[in-house]
C-alpha cells in the first residue's frame, strides 16, 4: 500500500507544510523535494514553473506517494488544475485552503493576501475567495523583497521589520481588512514580523497550517490515514546543496519547537 | 443537478452549524431539518437515536439534497459509519472537523472536550484524536446541564456562568489543558460563557465553525461548489412548534449578526 505524502516545494518555503503535517499527522510520513536549484518560483514565467514543477512531481510519484501537496503558492496558481486532472492520487494546493480559512476568520468581508509576482498576477487568490463568496472585497499585494530575504535566514530583528514595513506600504489603511492570508508559504516564518506591522486587530491566516489541516480532512474522508503506530522516517530532498538545504530545515523546526523529528536528507537530481 | 446542502440535527444546537454554512457558503441553499419534537437525543439510547436520525435523514433525501451535515454530536457519534456506507453523497459529521482542528489549535497536545451524556460514553472524540495522534492527553467531560439552559434561551448572564462554572467543575485545573473543544452544536452559544469560566489562555474550538470550513473543502473538493450566483432562499424544517422553533432561529441568527438570511421555516410530519 501506497503509505508516503509528497510533498514539492520551490525551495524551503514548504517546510512550513511540511512541519505542520508532520505536527498535525504524526503518523504519516513525508517525501518532501524543494527544488532549491531553481528557486524563487515567483518571478519566473508560467512556462517554466509549469515545467519545474512536473519534473518534481515524476519524482515523487516513483517513491508510491499516495497524495500530493503542492507547498508552492506559485506552482499552484500555474499547475493545480492539470495536476489534479492528470494524476489518479489526491493532489492539494496551498491556496484554497488558506481562502477557506480567511472566509471563517473574516468578519467584515474585507481580506488582503500577500504573495509573490507569479501568484498576485494569477489571480488564484481573489478567484478562490470571489467563487466562494463574491461579495468579499479583496486587496492582493505582490512583495517580492520578502522571500529573498527569509531565504537568507532573517526571520525577525529591525531589519526585517524595515523590509516588511516597505513591503506591506501599500496595504495602507491596515484597519480596512480584518483579515490577511499569508499567501506564500514563506511568509508564516516572519509571521510576528507582519502581524507587528499590520496590527494585531488583524487575523493573520497562514496556509501552511491550513494546507496540513485539510490534508488531515482529505485523508479522513478518502480513508487514507494511515493508523499504524510506527517508527516513522521521512525523506527530505533538495535539487541544491545539501547542507544549506539541511541546516535551514533544522533552523526552522527548530525554532517552531518541533521536537524530535526523524528526518533523512538527501541530494535529487531531476 | 442536486443543489442543497442538507442538515439534520435533535432540535436547535444545529442551527450554529447551518449560520456558519450560510456564512462561509453564501451562494449554497440549505435544506435545515430539527428534530425539536423529540430533542434532546443526549441522554437516549443509541437504538431511539439510531432510529430518529434515519427518519430525518430519508426526509432529506426526498429534497434531492447533495451532501449531508450530520449536525447533531449525539447522532455524529452513533450514526456517522453506517450513514457514509449506506448513502451515495457525501456525509460530514461533526466530530472529526472539531477533533482536526483542535489538533491544529492546541501546543501541548493536552485536549478538553465537553458533549453530551452520550456523545461522551460513546469516546468517540477520544477515538477521532487518538487516531490522529496517540501521543494526545484527552479530558472528556459530559455536562447534561448546558442544553436544556441553552434551549431556554438563556446565553448569558449570571445564572449562565453559575450553571457552566459547575458543569465545568470536574477538569480542575484548567490549565492543565490548552485547547477544549465544544463537542456539542448547542454550546458555541454559550461560548463567551465558557471562555470566561476556563480562562483566555484556553483555545476553544467550535465544532460548528469547523464543520462548515469542512463542508467548503468537500464541495470543493468533489466539484459540487454551487457557482452560479443566485437568490437563495432556504427552508428550516422543525417537527416540533413552528413558532417556538422560528424564534428561537431567530434569535440566534440575530445575536450574531448574520444579517439579511432568506429563510422559509415549515413544519415536517416525519
Amino acid at each position: 500500500m501506497k503509505q508516503s505524502i509528497g510533498v514539492i516545494d520551490s525551495g524551503v518555503g514548504g517546510l512550513t507544510v511540511a512541519q505542520e503535517l508532520m505536527r498535525q499527522l504524526p503518523h504519516e510520513r513525508l517525501i518532501y523535494l524543494g527544488d532549491t536549484k531553481r528557486c524563487p518560483y515567483g518571478s519566473r514565467s508560467e512556462e517554466e514553473v509549469r515545467a519545474f514543477t512536473w519534473e518534481m512531481v515524476r519524482f515523487l510519484l516513483h517513491k508510491e506517494i499516495k497524495l500530493l501537496v503542492v507547498a508552492c503558492n506559485t506552482a499552484t496558481a500555474f499547475t493545480i488544475d492539470e495536476l489534479k486532472e492528470q494524476l489518479d492520487i489526491p493532489v492539494i494546493g496551498v491556496i484554497n485552503p488558506g481562502a477557506r480559512a480567511a472566509i471563517n476568520a473574516s468578519e467584515n468581508k474585507n481580506i488582503a493576501v500577500i504573495g509573490t509576482e507569479g501568484t498576485i498576477k494569477s489571480k488564484s487568490y481573489v478567484k478562490a475567495l470571489q467563487q466562494i463568496d463574491a461579495n468579499l472585497d479583496v486587496y492582493p499585494l505582490a512583495c517580492p523583497t520578502l522571500v529573498p530575504m527569509v531565504e537568507q535566514g532573517i526571520f525577525s530583528g529591525d531589519q526585517a521589520v524595515e523590509v516588511a514595513e516597505y513591503a506591506l506600504e501599500p496595504l495602507q489603511p491596515f484597519h480596512a481588512f480584518d483579515t490577511l492570508i499569508l499567501g506564500c508559504t514563506h511568509y508564516p516564518l516572519i509571521k510576528d514580523v507582519i502581524q507587528h506591522v499590520v496590527g494585531d486587530h488583524v487575523n493573520i491566516v497562514s496556509s501552511s497550517e491550513e494546507t496540513a489541516r485539510e490534508t488531515s480532512a482529505l485523508l479522513d474522508v478518502m480513508e487514507l490515514l494511515n493508523t499504524d503506530v510506527q517508527h516513522v522516517i521521512h525523506e527530505f530532498y533538495t535539487t541544491g546543496d545539501l547542507k544549506t538545504f539541511t541546516e535551514m530545515a533544522k533552523k526552522i523546526f527548530d525554532e517552531n519547537n518541533s521536537g524530535r523529528l526523524n528526518i533523512h536528507y538527501e541530494f535529487a537530481r531531476l
